[in-house]
């Protein structure tokens, strides 16, 4: 389909997406806390069926099921090529509600933003590809390749039950090349897909010191679980930021020269990271003189996402805690191993003394980088630049985490991330938007990109075999 | 009165004595939440008046209001002989509430002992104050001395606003000596009273990073409140439990040999305190080989009390947290400026780089110790001994905090703090109780000491002037 086209088939198509996006949203799908799982995989299917998609749930090998869609070639398109669109139903909670300037699970346009928990991470995504699916049914009478979605429900909680599904079902989700659930445009207005992702080892850290909480008073001779978990926190990193647990490095596989050389192409603008945040200390990077895209990109992380102990409340409450958490997010990259991570850790805290805290893997995911030089990954790009006004930032892997090494291994493919969001999407946070301008641009790159996929990767397999 | 008929009284004032209690404590006025003042001003004006005491009631200079009560001696009492009771009439928060195995405002018997948020601190020990002032009325026809009553509403945040009341209605509140409001059984159920008390500097120490809270990936080059937090605190005690801050330790008026002596002859059962507790690890004067009385009365303390970052729902959520909190709260020993700590601590936080980290007061106090040698003194003593099994437990201060400071200097007299308290009330935890068998003994106590209180100051001033 020519670029002009596609334009005006995409505005004409905004009133109905954003309509069924907004109910989309209305459940709250919080996946932490067992939410409205049921009635968003029944929408999510009605979705899919209602513009002539099958659709199986499957729910066999436990967790929040995983709804499969399938929509086959037209009768012109070609049926040897299928694009898998992996994308999840499931949403961060919502605290802190406070924070929150329109109700998190009442959708909200104000400014010609789309306000609401998930709507950048990641329904929005999903709502695009199928309004670009339904565009293409009707603009061409057919689709031009195969289309699966693989929708999971527990990508939030780290995806602990999604491996043994892309096992399991292997054939069911064997595609070509797949679009990965997320993206959005960075600080400079450019869109920014990844080939790859970091891995993640989040775990909790817990002291317990006393079966009850005690009078304060008592802390001339009680020990405090707080300053325990503080003391062991300390030796892990230190005021410069390095991570000091023995092991931690291990494996780390050495990125090319070709992804370095990408890797030092990639956009960066401090000040505008600074100013989005309103960061009242320099950027970590800044000090260790190392470049913020490498550490981005090739560097592991330790991140404190969570602290609590005792009083938490307001004004003065003399408690001494019986106990005291941390929720810690380590970000992996390829060559890492979760448990590792985690075995690590206890390690270090065993050895420092501090045998009374107990490290628990919440979610461990491993690592992964596509092969940045597949003809699939270039088709993404070219398409790209069709539709969006500044060149395309294609990163090696996203400093974000996905189950994307367990697609990789269990379905061999060239796997690109892109979607919908924009640098103050607030993913994760209060205030979560997407902006409806850069929704139409997201389905309008989905519709381009899947009517040239057969050709694009037939044209390699060409190539290949002259 | 005699300790037969005394005890056959206050068994009989029993079942009015809890229920008027129980009415009490059905009000949930936590000051640090501004909850049920004025409801609870009224009850406690009305179980005054209703025994024929006068009111006033004092809100000119701030904070939540404070009763003033007074009863005059009888005909044949000595009206030259004022008795000051200080009590407070707001408690605690109640969280956290799902740990708690009754409802904290509905006060519930249970096994002889009444639960209740307040009920040990210190609700029921303005009742059984009440109480015996009401047995000596009907068994002698009228008070054997005057009796005032000081009951604040702020003493759980700190007694802001009670010094300004202290200087400006130091005639109002003119006594010869004051019962204090608290004070409990051992671990081998020895009644513990002390004559003075440790004063406290709580503050809270924040630290912010950001404006908003980010998605975790960015941990690679943004830093962090939570860590920033943790490295700070790490810097102020180290893992002896040492206190760091320079200047902590200004000041400090060093324990007389008297002092030391009585000490030493405290009960402290180790054992039995883990016990209570559940305590998971040794005492920390094990390590560092100090004797746990000298640190409950001589050492000055550093208590972590409430640390908050990011999120702490269940499971896992990938944040990088805007800000981080702590509650710390420092026992102080006489000698040791509250304002000092705070400034002391600011600048090593300064001085360590933490230049992001605010330190500021929510409550100051400074310690107090009366005469231990005043006859007051033995004569509350002399009393607890007719009452308890064993012999009673009088420390020169408590482990604990209050306002004793400003009263000492305002209005020039000795202090003894006792109560129905027991080793397992749970003050400032769920589950605060008291055994009502304390709360007989502590009536029969009161009654006794109001006897012969004129008597045995009297003694000491004709002694004096021989």
């Amino acid at each position: 389909m020519e670029k002009e086209k596609v334009h005006g088939f995409v505005k004409e198509s905004m009133p109905d997406a954003i309509e069924k996006l907004k109910e989309y949203l209305r459940f709250p799908t919080v996946s932490a806390q067992h939410k409205a799982i049921p009635e968003t995989v029944d929408y999510v299917v009605k979705m899919i069926e209602d513009i002539g998609g099958e659709t199986k749930v499957l729910g066999d090998l436990g967790g929040n099921p995983v709804v499969y869609g399938f929509f086959s070639a037209g009768s012109k398109g070609d049926a040897s090529k299928t694009l898998l669109f992996y994308n999840h139903y499931d949403v961060q909670p919502p605290e802190p509600f406070d924070e929150w300037h329109t109700e998190p699970f009442e959708p909200t346009i104000v400014d010609g933003k789309l306000f609401a928990r998930g709507v950048a991470d990641n329904k929005g995504d999903l709502v695009a590809r199928l309004t670009a699916i339904q565009i293409l049914q009707q603009a061409e009478g057919g689709l031009p390749c195969n289309i699966k979605f693989m929708i999971e429900g527990e990508e939030e909680i780290g995806s602990p039950n999604l491996e043994p599904y892309l096992r399991e079902y292997k054939d069911l989700f064997a595609a070509d090349a797949c679009i990965w659930e997320f993206g959005s445009k960075d600080e400079a207005e450019r869109i920014s897909m990844v080939a790859g992702i970091k891995g993640m080892a989040y775990m909790e850290l817990t002291c317990v010191g006393a079966e009850i909480d005690m009078h304060s008073s008592v802390g001339a001779y009680v020990d405090n679980a707080a300053w325990r978990l503080v003391q062991a926190l300390a030796t892990m990193k230190n005021e410069q930021n390095e991570i000091l647990v023995a092991g931690f490095f291990d494996g780390i596989e050495e990125p090319t020269d070709g992804e370095k050389e990408v890797v030092s192409q990639l956009p960066f603008d401090e000040g505008a990271i600074e100013e989005l945040y309103g960061l009242k200390r320099p950027l970590i990077t800044k000090a260790k003189g190392i470049d913020p895209r490498d550490a981005m990109v090739f560097h592991p992380t330790m991140t404190i996402c969570g602290l609590v102990s005792g009083y938490i409340g307001e004004g003065a409450k003399t408690v001494l805690p019986k106990n005291a958490k941390a929720k810690m997010d380590c970000r992996l990259v390829p060559g890492q191993d979760p448990h590792h991570i985690l075995a690590c850790i206890q390690k270090h805290l065993n050895d420092h003394g501090f045998t009374d805290i107990q490290a628990t893997m919440i979610n461990g995911q491993r690592a992964y980088r596509s092969d940045y030089h597949h003809p699939f990954v270039a088709h993404v790009l070219d398409t790209a630049r069709l539709v969006y006004d500044k060149e395309p930032v294609l990163a090696p892997n996203s400093a974000g985490t996905g189950p994307m090494f367990a697609f990789g291994e269990a379905l061999q493919l060239p796997i690109v991330s892109t979607g919908v969001g924009w640098i103050g999407s607030k993913v994760h946070a209060p205030n979560e938007s997407i902006r409806l301008d850069d929704f139409e641009q997201g389905v309008a790159h989905m519709v381009l990109m899947l009517s040239g996929f057969a050709a694009a990767l037939s044209t390699e397999k060409e190539g290949a075999q002259a």
